[in-house]
């Protein structure tokens, strides 16, 4: 079959690699039907180390089942399913308390021999955790919204989550990022009234305001920060959803908090300290947030996809074949594109 | 009237100073019955700048009202109050919110014009609203505990309160001072069945020990960690009360907590940033607490002091008259006493 892999910064290839096939009775192979590229897939597009093999890459696909390990309860070849971009067993102690991401024995896609999501198929690992049946044709047109479940929609959620956002809390969400914007919309469904998005891409913004903000911030920085202060009375939100990952993102995010806040954080640290001093102390922000349990999220969210009630996939913007990807990749580095979508 | 004033670092000297006025019909005046030298004093002690008028300081003390401004509501000459380490109109949006430590109209102790703790007497400003009224007399045994209401005990509290301390939650305290110590209680009287406290000093354990300590870890760093680990199947506890405000004491923290968990600070930061790095987002930790709005816990705490169900104020093991203040300083920055309780 065909899969994509990185052979270092800004070099994406899609080669034949050996089909998968079940290791593990736990095992499931299923064939690809749409997956996406990520905001964090673009850190390694920008400095991954060079490598003579190429690395599998992807964690957010859907699929059908093609076939499944003798202890793969629950799913049958043909099923249409979605996958988290962390598998997991879901029975193990932090599955049950919903951080399937710590998962005692979870990983990562494309890492220690399990497939990366890019590709024509995948062979998944703890299955009958990891998938989730979806009761939807291989043809419906709710695939991209649907797809959004595996990482960048439960991602914007678990950020509103953390953050204790409700229907009296208002919101800053900074990033106008796939992530961002399924943060708006994450907050809208919790029931926020007030959400400011930071962003100056004018079309992301504007789809962030079909996804529910209010105001629009295009200013950066301490201008950014004084901004939102003025709309807000001079105390700043409730709550904000850092969906950017960058130090400066989060350094404005501590601005813009009310004091006893909740910065809650999503976007993948590219920092290593951050400066939660007495300031910070003083004002009792807390600081929340991290990668999200998308599997526990996905039988919440799935029923509002499924019913129309939010359309989380029109934050693709570009669909792209298999072949087409290192195009994708390089779109979306560029901002040229919002999020790419593939049909392999 | 006599008072506590610094005049430098470890230069703590006993003067005269002005008798406290009333200057605004929100004020009162009290007369101080005991006053205590807080954990938080001790950083001023290393390193305040040289003054040659000196500076005021003190923030815990309780005391009798003497006279009351025209616009105090609730509060007698003769009434015995404690009052909470900020002063608060206990009115406005943040108070009304439980987060007293950002009134609008509130401030510090010994600044801008206010009175220190440290004194005979004391001029508070918005006494309704920052001074609660004990049903105690003057020279009742219960002073000492109810004494720790206005900052130490609280400060527990809230340490453990925002970390989401209750019977299913396991806890680590770092700090065996007297607020780590006061955590330890606090966590205790929420319900939390495992208390591991961090500590090496065996006087200040063992009273750890009878507040509720299930497990003393003396060793500190990454020993500590580990040892912490071992007692806990490798996993770490769910939350960690940070009692000391040292970058490392952070570093520990994190290090001990299990994923998904709480790390609450209430040590003042002595530090600008904290390593909130990669890891911690992917094992999705939380970092709160914050300054304590003691006021906001002064109604829930006093009953378990004054009906003896607790004694906080078991954290006094010295008591000092007015004279001896800056002795009191000196045992404690030596850590020969840990927390000086004071009769003017």
């Amino acid at each position: 079959m065909r899969a994509t892999l990185i052979y270092g910064a800004g070099d994406i290839r899609v080669e034949q690699v050996p089909d998968p096939k079940l290791h593990e009775p736990t095992d499931a192979v299923v064939r690809v039907l749409r997956y996406c590229i990520c905001g964090s897939d673009l850190w390694p597009y920008g400095s991954h180390p060079a490598s003579e093999h190429g690395d599998r890459i992807g964690h957010e696909f859907l699929g059908v089942v093609e076939e499944t390990g003798s202890e793969v309860a629950g799913l049958t070849a043909g099923d249409v399913v979605v996958a988290p971009f962390v598998w997991a067993d879901n029975t193990c102690d932090f599955c049950a308390e919903g951080l399937q991401t710590s998962c005692r024995h979870g990983g990562m896609w494309g890492a220690d021999g399990v497939d990366g999501g890019q590709g024509e198929a995948v062979r998944v690992p703890q299955a009958g955790g990891t998938l989730v049946k979806l009761p939807v044709a291989v043809d419906s047109a709710l695939l991209p919204s649907l797809l959004t479940l595996s990482d960048v929609f439960p991602t914007g959620h678990h950020c509103a989550l953390t953050a204790g956002v409700g229907p009296r809390t208002s919101v800053t969400v900074i990033g106008d990022g796939a992530v961002g914007l399924s943060a708006v919309l994450a907050a809208k469904r919790l029931g926020a009234e007030r959400i400011i998005l930071m962003g100056r891409h004018t079309d992301r913004t504007e789809l962030g305001r079909d996804f529910g903000a209010t105001d629009v911030v295009a200013e950066r920085g301490q201008e950014g920060v004084e901004r939102v202060r003025e709309l807000t009375g001079g105390d700043g939100t409730h709550t904000v959803l850092e969906c950017v990952g960058l130090a400066p993102a989060v350094e404005t995010a501590l601005g813009v908090v009310r004091d006893g806040g909740v910065v809650s954080r999503v976007g993948a640290p590219q920092y290593q300290q951050l400066p939660m001093d007495f300031g910070t102390f003083f004002r009792n922000i807390t600081l929340t947030g991290g990668v999200a349990p998308a599997r526990a999220y996905i039988d919440e969210l799935l029923p509002d996809v499924l019913e129309g009630r939010i359309e989380p996939g029109r934050v693709f913007d570009r669909t792209l074949s298999l072949d087409q990807v290192a195009r994708g990749y390089q779109a979306m580095a560029d901002r040229d594109a919002l999020k790419v979508l593939v049909t392999p």
